[in-house]
């Protein structure tokens, strides 16, 4: 089972390593990372780079295809060439997935036309204008077209876990959770728009270091 | 503020990223990866390499400190030099942290002594072996010796949540956590070893694919 997760200048790495660390322990699993160029792709804050292995003109297919996120992303979706390789790539999959605002390249390559997605938060307004319905869900399955979306950043362990279940069953998905411990126990209640106080959103708002 | 996060072969990304895309986030924050060489490093599964952008020679202090950890900190904990660098670099620190079995080197420089300490549940044994006192708690501060351990891979994002929360203040832990949508909802519930059912505990014995 190949899984592939394609990276882009600007992407956010927590969006790619969350989903990697849970799917590339599942049976027969073997992860490829891609990007334009083989070497190492820097994140939106310049200061990680994480390698690509591939180019996006050797992959031709997956079965699982993970799309992440980040401020780069706007530049991801400007580039036809990749929308269209992420469409022609979906062809390919038996799961599409996106992390945060990797849901935007999906619809920006048609695939939620009229669908529910879940995004980043701050990218609501964007998605709905690519033809898909923002919905504050964290993960949302259309399995009769393969695609998975999930929130912001974070959630793509929660997506990853539930596709696990999916692809392998509950108990090797289970396997996963206890050997990544994740037992979450946020020290703060701010995780989402509806249960963040105001001063953390205000805070957001006049920017923080990112 | 100077973040530094060593890699090392066959460390867990997930360790590493979880923090680094929590604390990046704090006011003045420069974030560096460090390791032997400069270049890339590939994680326990190989299919993984993170940047280090600076060799640990070049570093000399840091403000924050945070250890991740995988199958390769056994070569890590061999390596007098190594170790003896995360005991010269904590002299430096505000805070040292580590994730998984990074508190195995934590311990190994002598950090831990008699003081209780978090772990991958997996290396428990090994850990008390090294003189610290394991808990099955999932983030553990001792603030009078600057010194934060936390559990398993996925711990590592509660741990820099709360340490943001000491560093900067609440609201801005409560805006990185809305920033990285980290409203946890775990699709099962076998995070830990009293949660997890025994047939998921099996099969982690007979061997994922990691």
């Amino acid at each position: 089972m190949r899984i592939v997760i394609p990276l882009f200048d600007g992407f956010t790495a927590l969006d790619a390593v969350g989903p990697y660390e849970v799917l590339r322990m599942l049976p027969g699993a073997e992860t490829v990372f891609a990007a334009e160029a083989v070497g190492p792709v820097r994140d939106s804050a310049k200061t990680l780079a994480l390698t690509a292995d591939a180019s996006f003109e050797e992959i031709t297919a997956c079965d699982v295809l993970v799309v992440p996120g980040g401020r780069g992303v706007r530049d991801f979706l400007a580039d036809a060439g990749l929308i269209e390789w992420v469409r022609r790539t979906h062809a390919t999959t038996t799961w599409t997935t996106s992390v945060c605002t990797g849901s935007l390249a999906l619809a920006a390559a048609g695939l939620l036309d009229g669908l529910t997605a879940a995004c980043h938060w701050s990218a609501a307004e964007e998605l709905n204008g690519l033809g898909a319905v923002y919905t504050e869900e964290r993960v949302v399955f259309h399995d009769e077209r393969r695609i998975v979306t999930s929130a912001g950043v974070s959630s793509g362990i929660d997506m990853a876990l539930a596709l696990a279940g999916r692809i392998a069953g509950r108990t090797t998905a289970e396997a996963i959770q206890l050997m990544i411990e994740y037992d979450p126990q946020p020290p703060f209640d701010a995780g989402s728009l509806g249960k963040a106080p105001q001063a953390a959103k205000d805070l957001l708002k006049a920017g923080l270091n990112r």
